[in-house]
């Protein structure tokens, strides 16, 4: 169902869908105490009143909280899709419906009418854009130069947006503050690794009921969300093979006991491969030519470009769907491989995406990036900022209370000694 | 067997122990490409020609290499033991013997002697000292400041070392640089990580031979030899309990999958405990007394101070000798606590401290620092300053290499792209 | 839909999903090396012919390629669910339509038409039974002692129903031959571990999408299915407790790394609960009263009565569906307990069962197995009976075939070395 | 030291090494409560009281427990040693001075005295033969029919041993009953298991401080042994390739995420080769030649014929000391491979053996198993015998609760159940 009036209030598939959706955002809030206490702060000091607030996020039961604590917070919010194919409908409607939350996101949506809501979000004139691979910020530096005099701040997600914003610091066009999430000890360590880890092997279980144990598993990438990949990987009982183009990366992973060896070597070995690079054309025509009879591809990467499916799809004799989110590519030489999710994030096409155990801290951090952001308005230079210390350890904090787990203090002599430099052996 | 002139050219236990020394040097050279190759072109280029140096270090195989690169280097270096249980005498031997290199260790030496060699160190009136804990450091601003006019630079080894560097700085009294060579990723990932991690079970088994399988074994300390420490105690079949003071790091080792409580909690319910936190008495009275009989503690951080051995002294009905390395305190109520290697580095004292392929990589950034020092002579800042990336990710493409591993590079289009920040979803 | 007609042919949801089904089908048959080549040599030899036969399993893609296989060999087999929840309806159909085999099963059906199907599946008049937890063999000796005459034998493929064709035995009414499939090497050491390890972790995930890092997992009972359960557990993250009764299975968990402790000790302990035991009432009020407010409940057990659902439900002050195959249970006190399935294997109710790659090993055992009882009918003594040595190693040989893995072989000298007994140090 | 008389009281190598013998059996005796309940209760009912006893084991602190409970039983018995490296002189020291125990073993006794010592055992007309490998019994059997009159019965350790046994058994010359001490749950699970799997590794270290993370290390032979020492090198960080010749067990090599090749294969791809497969020859001169250079061989399996040294050493062009248990061969290639420990058990060579923890449970079999053979003297057919079912629970149990671990017992509804086959679906 798509309700459009003049200004459209929202855009989602069905909004009969509210019930399942409460009810599964419902669930996902047990897991999210950090958040929760938050929003309920949010709600008595009001940080947010008054800002106009685009959020650009994969709409699932872990944003639906993330929106109802900036809601709570005074913010005039709308949400859209940062992916094409991670909407949960149900959620989307439940935002609109029980929560006057206005949401622009389908599930399956293609690419014009994703490029549409982009537009729409930058119509609301924000000051705030929590964005999630940076495609806001860029279409609005792009097209929108006008509006940046509205903006105060974004907030960046992933690793791949980070990436995108140090280009356009390094371009001169990124003019006001962004504040990196990706970077907080609390996000990465966790969402990247965990979240990742444990979503990807659940979108792949998902899409093909793969028994992982004894498959050669090639996981291309190991930074935070590949070293997850490969542990819960090998956790499974795979066999794990990583790419990588860093040197200090890829010696990290032969201590940690995998096989390292390029691209174009894993290809004859693996029977599934899991690209998390944030590059383009990690697995490439060379690499499906050199696969296995019924390789299994997917990516858990931010965008659907890091396996070449441009080339792939020229050059198959025959595209065929063999189970959801499940494509077989019959190449010329009579082998097929098989792609999940279209190459897009596949824990968010064929799973539910990161756990709300590890979103909690991860949105627990874009709402203090907001408030920070709005707080510090006018004080911060323009470019990438860090979210601060005491901002991370206090979500750490507060989310070991919420679990129930007590840790140690300093002494106070140990306070002495940690501070002093004259005892030594 | 103790050479001592006016002025005495080392002093070392005993110079016919050189041939094993000499001997296991060249064992440990098989794992240690890298410095392999610094050493051959420092044998070319010279870079430290001229240079006064003092190496404050464990006296391994390992260290001997560098010591032998330092030399082959130009510097005019002398070695001192960081520690007084560390010194392998024969390493000490062949190093004198075979490599005129000057030397003052022995296995064993008293605090008083320890001290005495620092002093000597300084009389040697260097330029570059290469230091372990800070010691040396800490001694020359002490005591020598007239010195310090000699001083290009120091460079530090130790997680330790760093925290009191800072503390020095942050006292005004930091006044040369002090290159940070334990946070180069090819040092602390490694060497922290894998290094502490397999030598001190190492130094545990030795000491002891219990077996670790069903065995609660409690890790003070979650930091990169805490995260070691406890990935290789699980790996050989214990039950790990972490302690933290930090909620970040507490938080990381809930989801690696310990259970992390405060040390009062934990004495009770292990049958191991091991500190790797750089600060004091981290075990003390209160939880000697919480423990099972029989409970077995040793430490693994840079001092001997993480275990509070004054206080079980003090309060000990008996000590008993129950096997090389390993005491017994009796205590008032009867039970007992089994210390090892005197509270000092387990894996030191009771195996061989690190294997030589992760110290390759550490001394080659020891090397690669102290050229750096002298060719930045005069144009570095008083402070902490890190091992340029460059050199870092060298380190490790060199070790890659001598392991016979290849990696992927980048495309052309994938250097354009992952500097480009227009293409999106 | 239900196609009744005076004698039905088949009982199953809807004949239209055949089309999924059969995709679904083959996509498994990618896995299933080994029993598709049984099912060619059967197709050739018809070892079967005549032969009527009832397959009491769960109605999955893998047992669809057994039921093929079997036909392939001449048998008039039918086909019934062995458990309510677990039925795929799409492979229902498609063994129907595209195969003409006669199949009585429906996702959800009740406990009344699960019996009626074990009754309509004994009208067949079956010469072989293969039997999944022995309710179609222990209903023939209840009810229908006269067509005992018509029985060549069973196969039976589970731990639980192992426990109780031993105990029909010692009470003397097993008076025909059981295979027992499930002690075939190739059987449990894959199926019950690998299989039931991923699918069961697979099930919970898809039911509550909840982070496994970081939470406490108690899995009660550590037989081969336990095992694999507890494993992959600690593969993502979870800390593990398990529950025994058996001394050497609890101090092989012990060994293992895992807490071992009686349920009423860890029930206050675990955020997650998963019982594998084969026993019932395994958690009980007791138990449920103890638990952390939201601890998630489920079993991986053959039958659903390992979890006292009954005193449960009848303490109750709410049960609440919270999401799919997830239920609250408001308890007096106030906490709630999350029961999934409905307490039936979650592996099938909640996700697909084992990985078809274990299955292709425990059915070519079956396959076989049913084989080898026809080959040798009115030679086989009452009583169970072990899959011959030879037929495990030959699947074992064609497993690894199939996979490209090659292994080495005896030498002469080392054949006759390993036959000797006279050489010795 | 050798003290020999006409007749010889024992033959160790220094009396004087008792006083460390004596500490370090008390410490071992810390981990063994099982065998010291044994030992009282021996004391009180003296079950063995006449019988003359010859134990053939590794000379070790734990055997020492062994040899003291037999003693207090009231068995006459006396020790050698089963492999000519494992000895530690200071035990068998200690036995002799401070336990009166006749003790024939000096570590590094050539094999000429291995063969002399088996005739003193023979010499002492054993009623009970413990042994090792089985070399006392096939001796016997070969050497001494009139003996076999006195014989009631041999315990055997090892899996070695019982294939031995086994053939003997076949041959019709084992004419009297054998336990199978290997084949107890308590036995294998923990001792081949976990004992091997640490003491290998343990070995390898001490002979090399060698760091396994990042290595690729060769298993030959995956039972138990093999597995524990598969499992712990992956626990320190190795890359772990696995060979075998059984179908069965390369599966589950495979599913337990390992490489599987044939050794021809896995020849160039290791760092470090351990065998543990009760063959001979397993690595011979078509795999040295194939190796990388520095390759490290050593064994873990019972006899030291395992790598085919004798091969290597008529090729090499010269054989070098480079540590302690360290020889590296020189090949005509100009390769060279390190062999550790002579190719003998690495863990008695250059360690201590399995941890007292897991021989413990051994060693209470063995001491049971003695008594079982005295107490069924006469009414055991001649054979292997299982330990029975009871001995091996109640070890666990004893085991259980001296950890301070309780488990769960059966309720009357439960014992009820599991004995019951009517209760279905």
């Amino acid at each position: 169902m798509t309700a459009t009036s003049t200004k459209p209030k929202y855009e989602i598939k069905d909004l009969s869908l509210a019930a399942t959706g409460r009810q599964r955002i419902e669930w996902a809030g047990r897991e999210m105490p950090v958040l929760r206490q938050i929003r309920d702060r949010f709600a008595q000091e009001k940080p947010l009143a008054g800002i106009r607030l685009v959020a650009c996020c994969h709409v699932t039961t872990e944003t639906a909280h993330l929106a109802i604590a900036l809601k709570a917070g005074g913010a005039d919010a709308i949400l859209i899709a940062s992916n094409p194919l991670s909407t949960q409908d149900d959620v989307a409607a439940s935002l609109v419906a029980d929560h006057d939350i206005p949401v622009f996101a389908i599930k399956g949506e293609d690419n014009e009418t994703y490029h549409r809501h982009v537009q729409i979000a930058l119509d609301h004139r924000p000051n705030v854009i929590i964005d999630d691979g940076s495609d806001v910020v860029a279409t609005l530096i792009q097209q929108r130069q006008h509006q940046i005099a509205d903006i105060i701040g974004t907030t960046e997600e992933t690793t791949t947006g980070i990436v995108r914003l140090k280009a356009m610091f390094r371009d001169g066009v990124l003019t006001f503050p962004a504040m990196n999430v990706n970077d907080a000890d609390t996000k990465h360590f966790f969402d990247n690794r965990y979240g990742t880890g444990q979503s990807t092997l659940d979108g792949i279980i998902r899409a093909t009921n793969l028994l992982l144990a004894g498959k050669t598993a090639v996981v291309a990438g190991y930074g935070w969300c590949g070293k997850g990949t490969a542990l819960r990987a090998r956790g499974m009982g795979a066999n794990v093979i990583v790419t990588e183009i860093d040197p200090i990366r890829a010696i990290e992973a032969v201590m940690d006991g995998f096989r390292v060896m390029p691209m174009s070597e894993a290809a004859p070995e693996g029977d599934l491969f899991i690209t998390v690079t944030g590059n383009k054309h990690v697995i490439r025509a060379e690499h499906f030519a050199a696969m296995k009879d019924g390789a299994i591809i997917c990516n858990s990467g931010h965008f659907d470009i890091e396996i070449d499916l441009k080339s792939l799809g020229a050059t198959a004799t025959e595209v065929k769907q063999v189970r959801n989110f499940t494509q077989e590519y019959r190449m010329p030489n009579g082998k097929s491989v098989v792609v999940l999710g279209e190459g897009r994030l596949i824990n968010l096409a064929a799973a539910e995406g990161h756990p709300s155990a590890v979103m909690d801290m991860s949105f627990a951090n874009q709402a203090l990036a907001c408030e920070y952001l709005v707080k510090n308005k006018g004080s911060l230079e323009p470019g990438i900022h860090s979210i601060p210390t005491e901002v991370d350890r206090e979500i750490a904090r507060l989310k070991l209370q919420a679990m129930g787990i007590n840790i140690d203090t300093l002494t106070a002599e140990q306070e002495e000694y940690i501070n002093s430099w004259t005892a030594g052996t």
